[in-house]
């Protein structure tokens, strides 16, 4: 359940104290010219290393183990993996009596009979969203001219971003925030009817980032306020462009070829400085934990990155598909 | 890519104005009773028919063609159709030039190289979600002492559902409005990480259907202005019960056993009896439409039971990948 | 289980004595023209109805519910059903307790504990190929200008066909036989590698018709036997022609442009005039059975076009999948 | 197309002369005991090293980089990893001109555009089998007391199989062989109707298994010469034990509790010492080549033990999809 897509599609796998983490990238096209550098800016942009991110330090280096042969895209599967270096497990033995409030620590050790990697949330970690944000750099330059912007729009409830951060900081706390993503220059008809919409298949892999709770595509739950006359967006040119934009550039599950946008929120991250309770599964009483470790204050700053990467997993997908029916009939 | 689901399978097909439209739910245990009565409740409940939703009236009896005999599932694929008698189609030649605001006619005319079915939005309708309640009468049956229970909580922006539909009606227009879905008694542990985490496979099928624009789980948006101590919901019984629910009832992507709670967005029906513009896309030029037809002037009142129908849809086949890689290791 | 295919993808559902059978196929390209007269002949070469095949008469019309408007494929599931209407369901329950050698009876029953449809096999019978030759017939389309051709070679173990049915009907009896498919004016190139190769699908949907017990490419169990100096195909022209064919026409699992050859074996008919003895599962002792019921003498006779719609199915599918990646490359 | 199985599913990547090929298990129960060693006779039954088989010596040990924590299964999806180290890659670009006979060199380079991996057939080398067979220890373990054994029970046409071998070897050049599967301890009904029969997937992972070119399972070939009163197995234990065992275990595509048993055959290998010609693809000219490096006179002999594991994924796939649908009807 750790594989998504129909044609381009991928597998994640890896825990955030594992030796690797990494991910195999099925029916990627032949001919794809690829190097490190092309990962080198994500990469970083999904590291954080600013205010507010924690400081584990990896050097987040991808590793081709195949799939790649003279710098271009063979048309087999590219594995690529990312060594866990920079490890300090603790002991985690704790967490299976007090389990962490908002953590997957006590669902994970329910659903896997105890036998779940705990060591920082083991195969849950955020850290996952690596090698995501990798397959997005490759699903990118099959997207060609499309263009994919998300960036963090507000933090902690205000537009003062760093502000937040700061006020977070000073109470040992963490802050959550909301991202805002633009794609452009998308054809029209991108989108299969029900189960494949856009929508669907975007939001299932924006649900697959930890800490995501939300999403709304165009005017999202606004559009729940309005009337019909006022959502319609009126056609202004035989291309499809529309005056208002209340859809988010989607009509029945397909791109309609205006800008799509769509906005997540992220919840502030469940790992505090900050002494908090929980309960001795054991035991039954209260006990008050301090979660050691370094914590991100607002991850949500590290989003707007693998926000993009899934984006363009979901269309680079699309675009197969679409591909796929027309051209033997002639 | 009308096809959702790794166990509990199903496949839907048929457009507004054909035949008829069914679905084909494959790995249906065996031995569920079934009958016709036990899906009138919740067609009923899609039906409409009171004020605010569309005259068109159906009698959408389930004619059932196979996967059941002598009253039970037999284990094979269950075919269920649904006989489209109560059609009006009139002239939808002038949509291929004058697509509708807001709606499907203008990406699926591009999409499908102008062979798409256009009468009352042809497989792309809203109708299509009979046969997906009709599933999710019998995945309720597979989630046994599994509740659901979705509700309108608010149309055109305001809690007097009512009254924001009769202003509706008078002023030719159509509303929107928000549903909230709590499902109750889950065990611990359903979903799985990553791609079918329980976010991700619900609010994926919940953008099938037509008209939705927005999820959130738990406290979904405002999440993102709320403290990590705040937000951590604190265990309080070893059943893994907490004190408040921000996170919805999941964690990590999995169910943690307290109330599943989400809200979904439905913007105001596209289709109006109000004049509006549109683009003659073969002479460039604004021209005046009215759209016939029976419309709904508040869609949103029909959703609920379709909200339910998916999330049961999307548990059942959770319950059975969950019960899938213990049995036999004993 | 019943669903094939990546991006042509079919679902088969129905029961030999239930109301309808049918096939949902999704993902056909738009735009093919189809009409009734074009499943005619195929669905008369299954139907039998010369010596040898079983008399019973089925009109075997094919009724579309969706996905054609104006004889042309939209693009949108395409639902196909067949009615049953010359049944004659006998009492079925002493089944239960003397199940028929060599049939699904006794599997079926322990399967779905005791819940599976017995009359006439239920969804394990025969008569599912029905909607699987009318998915052949629209994969043909798909396929274009290739080639299926397949026939019965050897029945009973002999040339003689005609000679081999006198005999078996003289004792009462069932008899196999050997059907060779040919398949020709293929591009290069079509298969995947691994899971998806061309003998890996063929094989998978050719299994999936009741009574076939072997396959082999080209050569088949005689490559065995063979020197790779000998095996090895000698190319001839720059198209990749060879001047043999010991590897029927693929090499690594994908298609060389060279004829596709196969051969696969029918066994007999379990269902015979003839009495037999079976086993009481109720108490233990032996019974004599008599299976009353129209059966076919040699159902090989019915297989050939059911092999050409299993193998344009799978290159249809190919076809798609091989379309996918490149497109939007440039 | 590098994926296979519906829970237990599979994910191969690698190059014959890439850094490292691997396999991601998803779904596999937590709780399974793994080390190192439980992969030692599986790799080394693969390895060869006996005469007969290449001269190529990798050291072929496993690197688990997920999946696995303090000696168990997680739950989380197992990446195992095995480096190529003993490469000697030799100038491969006259491939592209004068591909090998029998290879998949011409078939490659056309599908890929010129871009496949041309050392030692890249990605559809022989050596992948390799992660495959690391798969099938641990599908072995899911399948518990059900026991394989595969073994190669003729080669070159002839019973005396090192013989044959020696006689190939002296005429430098390669022979084929037929391996027989036997699978006992087998519950009833394991296997979906139609398209997962057991046959049908058997076949399908069988025949990703480069060089198998036929598959029989039961009589097979010799079923179509059988009258049906004798292919018919009589029962004569109410566990469903049959006196004969004509339809090799499986009825309807299910097992039936009795020896699952089938026979691949396994042409020569193409790669020759002995001086071949070929066409010069650029020229259409022919000419002589000579394929250095190591070759497999009788690779046949490392088959068995793939044999195994792919029907030990394929059974641990079934029983898992068997144990889906029941356990929370009560």
């Amino acid at each position: 359940m750790n594989t998504f897509g129909t044609i381009f599609k991928i597998s994640v796998f890896g825990e955030s104290h594992g030796k690797s983490l990494g991910i195999v990238i099925d029916n990627c096209p032949p001919g794809i010219k690829i190097s490190e550098n092309d990962f080198t800016e994500d990469i970083k942009r999904r590291k954080g290393g600013t205010k507010g991110t924690t400081p584990r330090v990896e050097e987040d280096i991808p590793e081709f183990l195949s799939g790649i042969y003279n710098g271009y895209t063979t048309g087999s599967p590219i594995s690529i993996i990312f060594n866990n270096n920079n490890i300090k497990s603790s002991d985690y033995t704790s967490l299976k009596n007090t389990p962490r409030p908002g953590h997957v620590d006590f669902t994970a050790e329910k659903k896997y009979n105890g036998y779940a990697d705990p060591r920082g949330s083991g195969h849950f970690s955020g850290r996952l969203t690596l090698p995501i944000v990798a397959a997005g750099v490759i699903a990118k330059k099959i997207c060609g001219k499309i263009k994919f912007q998300a960036a963090l729009i507000e933090a902690g409830g205000s537009g003062d971003i760093q502000k937040a951060i700061n006020h977070a900081i000073e109470n040992q706390d963490s802050i959550g925030g909301i991202i805002e993503c633009k794609i452009n220059k998308l054809p029209v008809g991108l989108g299969e009817p029900y189960f494949n919409s856009v929508e669907s298949l975007i939001s299932q892999l924006v649900f697959s980032i930890p800490a995501i709770k939300a999403i709304e595509f165009g005017s999202g739950f606004k559009s729940a306020t309005m009337f019909g006359s006022e959502h319609n967006d009126a056609f202004i040119s035989t291309d499809g462009k529309t005056l208002t934009n209340h859809s988010g550039g989607i009509n029945g599950g397909l791109t309609n070829g205006n800008e799509l946008i769509f906005r997540v929120a992220v919840k502030p991250a469940s790992s505090i400085s900050k002494t908090q309770e929980t309960l001795n599964m054991a035991t039954g009483k209260t006990e008050k934990i301090n979660i050691s470790g370094r914590h991100d204050v607002c991850i949500a700053l590290r989003v707007p990155v693998i926000i993009e990467a899934v984006a363009a997993i979901v269309l680079a997908d699309l675009i197969m598909i679409d591909n796929a029916p027309f051209k033997n009939l002639k």
